[in-house]
């Protein structure tokens, strides 16, 4: 077996950091005079005591690089060991929540999904609201990270097509991952500001702006009310509902617009359809309110854009109770969350450009069913497309609707009735947070769920976040043979 | 543009053929004596005579073998035509169906789906059950015919890697399409007459009997009574399964069979996948009913073997409410609809042998993922699979998919609710008949939807039997241009 060493030592640094981030909720809570920031202390003194002992046991076994089991070992290893570091305040603080409850909304929130299992949100200490922001958007950062620099490498589900091209089309002038990383940070960072800066000027305290800014740009979706962003105003609605749209765009492009070269991102035909289609989603929500209540109203069209995008950038924020537009608009949310937004952004799901390549596979297909003796090859931003890519992305596709049917059957083994499973494993696996239905619908709630259901939803989170072969292909005998 | 008239010519006279397979129900219902029979004369009539005059109107194009353009409009073609014509006796007879209703009863036929818009089954003249189990028995050898000649040849959905097999496997003995299509049908004859017997042996009546052997071979779903087959007794419950196993088994095998050689039968994974399948659903199903009343008993197991069997066949038979099972067993045998049955048979859905293809490919590139520099190839059957039936069977999952979410959206765009859109759009497009819910699940009909979701369903049923693309490439530019 492979050393394993390398792995343990980048997972306690990255356990210990997570520590260290546990000092800015004590700050606060300490702050507010709440009386509750010894919770983040003793959190934050086992989490970097773990993290750090982690990484001095393994440290006489650092190398220069990772092997590829080594890569995909850490990949999936630092989203386990951070929520169950993470699950910490949960468990010791107000919420004093019980392990399973503690674990799914730190996973939830590591993985941006946004699902949470607390209620009366608005009573909770500010430094724990802080909490769940950070772990959203730390969560978001870092699956931008990886989606960049390691799965490319990998070579898991298609993503090896932005290999070259995260490279390339910076024109060699950002050889190494180290620098794409730092510049996509800054990116993230200064997006996140702008967001604060608009909630703000529309209305939000400088902590609510900063927590929902936060979860904003991490397509993460965690809000710090029980009635999400029905608790804002109409302002807020449209500054989130632009934000979420930028959080979705493969940010590579920012990368390059800041660089001041705009062409990369206004010629990006994944934005393109991204755009497309979630216009045509919200006409189309607007119309199924509009045909209901027999008129067209500003929150009408208000609502279905807020509504919309959040579902399909996979936030999971609601400004009003969707179930009640009808089946048709259950449906359209539903598929459109299983579209997703686009590559290298913090958004999750299928992503848009899956769908093009495959699309582009068909057609190709489809001329060589005309012209049998014709060669037809599958483009992409106009490029051909290699059979490794357009393989990868359907294995992908195959195992993301397997997996969505294995787990609603499963929710469904614990009680749970149809809608419910079936959407749950849809929120969970593409990492949207809310599903359809009373219970874990816009108005719902997790923490009624039994708690197989609440373990089967967390490890949905973790597969659909590392685009799921990551993670399957640990469970492989060859993996381990290596 | 190309020829149209070879493919007016044969569609012509397939059309006329139906109108002569009109005599048998006339003939029933003359012996009954029910005064119904002039329905069907006039019927013949009009069908025969528009048949044989399309047949005489392109007559002067007909040249040897047909284009591969002509082929696939063929295939589509008939499937529209034949419905039409097969629609006029439920105008004409006692049902008086509207014209949605009619084409709505005859496309369900001849698809094999099975869902019915007619009420009060038990009240209807012979003439007019029979005619129900002949389209759909028509409609089943049709497509098995079509599903080893033509599907392979258009390098449809993959079929194509059962190409070379028909003929290979065969050793050379059948080298010509039209004795394939005669050993089959001698095969689909044969069970027919044998299920007749094991009906007939367990207490139905000889005209049950034999309009239930039609669509059980089939996989069709049609009964003569509203209560399906709750109105017969346990063994023909277990007869019918039996049957509907064998009729969802690749008939080539049984071709091969009756010529001597049971190896192939034996030694097929497609039947071996299948039927693993079909046993570990019939023991979930079996453990969900147990679990919920504290009780194993054969009424249990028995209603297990058969609704499992039905769905996962695509049969649509009931034989019990198993929306009482809960969501768990809705979900299971939801799921084990869109698996389907085996290539080559009457059953319809994704089919066993693509997941096997998709699952190799899958294992093929986890193998490459640990290993970047080996060679690593997909193999069905021991025989490595080519790029060409990958990509095609790719294509045909993702237009699955994609066509089950279109779908499901347009029905619930016409009102129907979540779960009666999802499942009615599965049930259509798998051709398996009923769908999950109170509206059209077991103990639902199709009757109170309104028109343009028959019209869809109706589509779906026909996209679902042609395996999707063999109707869509109709609807692209360059086919029209060849
Ligand atoms: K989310
Ligand atoms: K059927």
């Amino acid at each position: 077996m492979f050393d394993l060493r390398p792995v343990g030592y980048v997972i306690g640094l990255l356990v210990a950091t997570l520590g260290a981030a546990m000092l800015l909720p004590l700050l606060v809570d300490l702050a507010a005079g709440n009386g509750h920031w010894p919770v983040f202390a003793q959190s934050a003194v086992i989490t970097c005591l773990a993290g750090g002992l982690i990484a001095l046991a393994c440290a006489n076994g650092v190398q220069q690089g990772l092997s590829l089991q080594q890569t995909f070992l850490l990949t999936t290893g630092v989203w386990v060991a951070l929520p169950v570091f993470g699950a910490l305040p949960f468990a010791f603080g107000a919420t004093e929540a019980r392990a399973v409850d503690a674990f799914f909304e730190a996973m939830s929130g590591l993985t941006t999904t946004g699902s949470t299992v607390l209620t009366g949100l608005e009573t909770l200490p500010a430094g724990l609201l802080l909490w769940r922001g950070l772990l959203q958007w730390l969560g978001g950062i870092g699956i931008i990270v990886v989606a960049m620099v390691f799965l490319p490498e990998l070579r898991v589900g298609g993503m090896q097509i932005f290999r070259a091209e995260a490279f390339d089309t910076m024109g060699k002038i950002l050889p190494r991952a180290a620098e794409i990383a730092t510049r996509i940070s800054s990116i993230y960072v200064g997006l996140t500001m702008l967001c604060v800066l608009a909630y703000v000027a529309s209305g939000m305290s400088p902590f609510d702006a900063t927590v929902h800014a936060m979860t904003t740009i991490a397509t993460g979706g965690f809000a710090n009310y029980d009635a999400s962003f029905a608790a804002f105003g109409p302002a807020t609605h449209y500054w989130a509902a632009l934000f979420m749209v930028l959080a979705a765009l493969p940010f590579v492009r920012f990368v390059q617009f800041t660089a001041g070269t705009a062409r990369p991102l206004l010629r990006d035909s994944q934005i393109h359809a991204f755009l497309g289609i979630a216009a045509v989603l919200v006409v189309l929500l607007t119309a199924a309110q509009a045909l209901g209540a027999g008129a067209f109203t500003e929150p009408a069209l208000r609502g279905a854009l807020f509504n919309g995008v959040s579902i399909m950038t996979g936030t999971g924020y609601a400004s009003a109770d969707y179930m009640q537009w009808g089946a048709f608009a259950a449906l359209l949310l539903f598929f459109a969350g299983l579209v997703g937004g686009c590559a290298g952004s913090t958004s999750c799901s299928v992503k848009v450009f899956r769908y093009q390549l495959l699309f582009a596979s068909i057609r190709a297909q489809l001329a060589r069913i005309h012209a049998p003796h014709g060669v037809f090859e599958p483009r992409y931003q106009g490029r051909p497309v290699s059979e490794d890519v357009l393989n990868s992305v359907m294995a992908f596709f195959v195992f993301f609707v397997v997996t969505l049917g294995v787990i609603s059957v499963a929710l469904s083994m614990t009680g749970l009735d149809f809608v419910t499973s079936v959407s749950g494993a849809a929120a969970a696996l593409a990492n949207i947070g809310p599903g359809l239905g009373e219970e874990i619908g816009p108005t719902g709630n997790f923490a009624g769920l039994n708690d197989t259901a609440k373990w089967t939803l967390a490890f949905a989170m973790l597969v659909g976040r590392l685009e799921l072969l990551a993670v399957y292909v640990i469970f492989t005998l060859t993996f381990w043979r290596a």
